[in-house]
């Protein structure tokens, strides 16, 4: 931050960086006693506290320092959410080395990629994984040595993983006496790859003082609302974005942390929701389709779980109906990207909504929201021209705050931004209230006789007909109009829909040359890495499809 | 902060001054329709919008510009709580001069010797003050100009105050066409003076940095927890340490700004918070006592206000009781100081006291309570030796953060921190979930026999005593143990009770050779500048007092 012109009066302050282990330190002394709850890959249930999660922290740091892990190295990880992966976010960037969180569910050849792209010194991998890491672990370039995340009794007896240790032993051979280090806010902190679907993926490397102020802007009464009086579930996985910054924010506010483990299934978070009392939770739309599931066929009830961000991709207006009419579950839906922290904008109403009629205030709630503080949002046309806040005009979305990147890792993608604003290849809309609103991506946009088409609008609408448990739209060749949209439909398991009621049940919800050509009806829709639906793999699958209409 | 080591991978994220005029920018952007009602000075009612805040602080920003106003140029306010004077923080802070926000109530001498240690280029100030400046406007060396704020038509017709100008005047002639220049973070912004009760005033010198993280902070749910639905009325005044931030913290979050004016008496307040239905106040006890009063007297209810800050000195339990059981207002105990921004800890329960008993909850909550996230607090002894966290163990409470100074302005009084900690001053204790609770200002404690008597405890039981408006506790001379405590009291109006009926309340509640000495009853408290009791004006008072034990 010192490349600006200084005030010839400066403050007279104490200068003090902002670290991420300033955050663990925090939640020890103020909350200390509050706790944080996982269930293990080992399947039992561990309860430990804020307290012991610092003591353990600080043993993890002086082995880190002990197998030589230094300023800036990077350190892996391939875990699922746990007290153990929450260990190491804190060990690994508070001693000052840098946390890269993997995602499991990449292909190993991906993984080593990416390990070799970072240049990881060590990784760090849960029970589960260690097939996985038999798989890719000798095309590692750089890493010296690989962690499993386990006690002492479950390492295998042999593994052809070379220099294989295990974490609990590594934690009871070193001491807790530990000073976290002063050093630059600015330092890079964690670096977490885009799941980004064309050419290599790419590296978001925050730094500490943008994890902390993003903590401080996440945790505010209009972003996510997290009090030391809540229990907090991230469903969102550590490895991806750092589960929204929920272990930084949680600890920060000293709410009760409860950590799922590998088993995301609708069954086994309702389980957890109710036996540790969580209050609050944040997830993807495809999981929480997952737990309403069980929860609708089972007839059950939330005890208190009471308010859930959605985000991720864009939350089905049906699906946030359903959470609040028949389980009084506030959504908070909100927006971001691996590139931006990831919170960009959160939907709460403001004093003068609060007058509106319900469906007005429900069409407020299913826009992505409000800039949260911190960042700013505009949207501009083709020609790089800023467009007015009218709430119809759609451009795309550029973005600009303290932390988002300002370049990918290693300078991989060259100069990403535009004039200082970063282009988040999204198409939207903003409202005079400043409520930005998702229209598509700029890549799934269909594109019918030089007029652009959403998707989201066209998957919104049919995800709230009965029938249909999942739907996305996606362009198709048309010899007149270039493309016209295709919607693509799973029903919901034993109920029967036709084409042409699907067809007929856009009438008057959108303007007619929105509405699909034609449905097709599949069994699943593919899923990524981060629980999001792969619309170009969709693309692929349907792009000799023939429209009735061609 | 740049004097911390650097990691050799740094992060790679947007590089963005943390600065004031971002957070109105903000408001106008995401909240620009949400209301800044103000009570004017002129008598009537005011009502805008952060947009309007927004374009009018532009405005008054290239007046600053046009009048010679640079970076670092100290500008000084004399005026209440009201809409013109945010324009001002926003203006000046925002165009890199500072804002020096000077309490009215002080003599003029004194303001005279303020006005010249901080070099002020010109200063603002509400028609109220227009006797006031004249009597000292002779005196300042440095001031070019004095600014009234207010119409035209409401400007003297003559003054012998020197280049005295209109602010609608200067606003007027101005452009709205001004961009917000972007300098280092850790530049000036504003300028306070402690009501420092010996010695001269000290300047406590904000930086841009400090005052965005305490804003950040201090709106957190477990802090002021404002949202964009509350409606904030500020009591505490804006020259009083920022009003605790309150300029900042609730544009920053959207909500709807009340500001009183000048009138703070229970009757004026009250009918503003039914009028504009106020969600959320702030202010000092004595304040609250005044409304409190009110109604009470005339049997009246709050039908929107739901929560209060309550600081600067000790809340007695018996007004939170009022407030929780009568009123059904939450109050969040709150402690700092002018040198902390002010914010240092608010009271709140942690998910693990819910299960408590009420009362056990309420002694919790008459604490001052635990840190804000960004403030660190210990305890020592006069050997400088931390001392333990049990609640019992009371000692000289240093604090440290951000937000906290690290020498006052012009280095006045020297070196001030004590190993990097700042001494506050206060005696407290810290429990063992971080909770602090203040036992004394160290210069107020009584002295009996070598042990300390904390005057707050002896205040608080008075206070509950149904006969009681307000008491002060203080030491006066004893042969034998060199002081022993004296309660003053104020006695609610046209209620009788007798010396010895107050010391018999002690019975039970306190250790015996706590109980005050002797009763004596005086019409009124001396009140300071910032609306505290002023302990050492009582104790110059009642310096020959001889007490009965003596
Ligand atoms: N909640 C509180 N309880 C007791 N004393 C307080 C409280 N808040 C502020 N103070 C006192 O006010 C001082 C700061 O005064 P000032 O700088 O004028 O705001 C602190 O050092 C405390 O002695």
């Amino acid at each position: 931050m010192s490349d600006y012109p200084k005030s010839p009066l400066m403050g007279q302050m104490m200068s003090q960086p902002l670290l991420i282990s300033s955050i663990i330190k925090h939640a020890d002394r103020y909350y200390g006693a509050n706790e944080i709850v996982s269930r293990r890959v080992e399947g039992d249930i561990h309860r430990y506290t804020y307290r012991d999660c610092h003591r353990r922290s600080r043993q993890m740091a002086n082995a880190l320092a002990g197998l030589g892990v230094k300023m800036g190295d990077r350190v892996a990880t391939l875990a699922w959410n746990g007290y153990r992966h929450l260990e190491l976010y804190y060990a690994i960037s508070g001693s000052g080395a840098v946390m890269h969180t993997i995602n499991p569910r990449l292909h190993p050849e991906q993984i080593a990629y990416i390990v070799n792209h970072a240049e990881d010194q060590y990784l760090f991998f849960d029970m589960t994984f260690l097939p996985l890491v038999e798989a890719f672990a000798a095309h590692c370039k750089t890493v010296k040595g690989f962690v499993m995340m386990c006690d002492r009794d479950r390492m295998p007896a042999e593994s052809k993983i070379p220099n294989l240790m295990c974490y609990e032993e590594l934690i009871e051979k070193s001491s807790d006496v530990y000073e976290w280090p002063l050093f630059d806010e600015n330092s890079a902190s964690s670096l977490c790859y885009t799941s980004g679907t064309t050419g290599n993926p790419k590296g978001a490397l925050y730094s500490h003082r943008s994890t902390v102020l993003h903590s401080y802007a996440s945790a505010m009464p209009d972003a996510l609302n997290v009090s030391s009086r809540d229990a907090v579930l991230p469903v969102v996985p550590m490895f991806h974005v750092n589960a929204w910054g929920l272990p930084y924010s949680v600890p920060l506010t000293g709410a009760k942390m409860v950590f799922p483990g590998p088993n995301l299934d609708g069954k086994s978070i309702y389980e957890l929701f109710e036996q540790e009392k969580v209050t609050f939770s944040a997830g993807v739309p495809t999981v929480w389709l997952g737990l309403l599931t069980h929860v609708g066929q089972n007839n059950l009830q939330f005890s208190t779980f009471k308010r859930t961000v959605i985000g991720g991709s864009a939350c089905p207006p049906a699906m946030m109906k359903t959470f609040r009419e028949k389980y009084n579950v506030e959504v908070v839906h909100a927006w971001g990207m691996t590139e931006m922290s990831p919170l960009g904008t959160a939907c709460t109403l403001q004093a003068h909504h609060l007058n509106l009629p319900a469906e007005k205030q429900q069409a407020i709630l299913e826009k992505q929201g409000h800039a949260i503080y911190g960042v700013d949002m505009k949207i501009v046309g083709d020609d790089g021209k800023e467009l007015p806040w009218d709430g119809k005009t759609y451009g795309n979305l550029l973005v600009k705050g303290p932390w988002i990147i300002s370049s990918y890792f290693k300078s991989e993608g060259g100069d990403v931004l535009q004039d200082g604003w970063f282009p988040t290849g999204d198409v939207a809309t903003i409202d005079a209230d400043g409520y930005m609103q998702i229209t598509d991506r700029s890549k799934d946009v269909i594109k019918s006789g030089g007029e652009w088409i959403g998707t989201i609008d066209l998957e919104n609408i049919a995800m709230a007909h009965p029938a249909v448990q999942q739907a996305a739209c996606i362009g198709v060749f048309h010899p007149k109009w270039d493309e016209r949209p295709l919607l693509v439909v799973v029903r919901k398991p034993g109920v029967e829909v036709s084409k042409e009621e699907l067809i007929k049940f856009y009438d008057g919800k959108i303007a007619k040359w929105w509405t699909p050509d034609d449905v097709t009806f599949v069994d699943a829709l593919p899923i990524g890495a981060t629980g999001k639906v792969l619309k170009n793999r969709i693309r692929e699958q349907f792009k000799e499809y023939k429209l009735p209409t061609a």
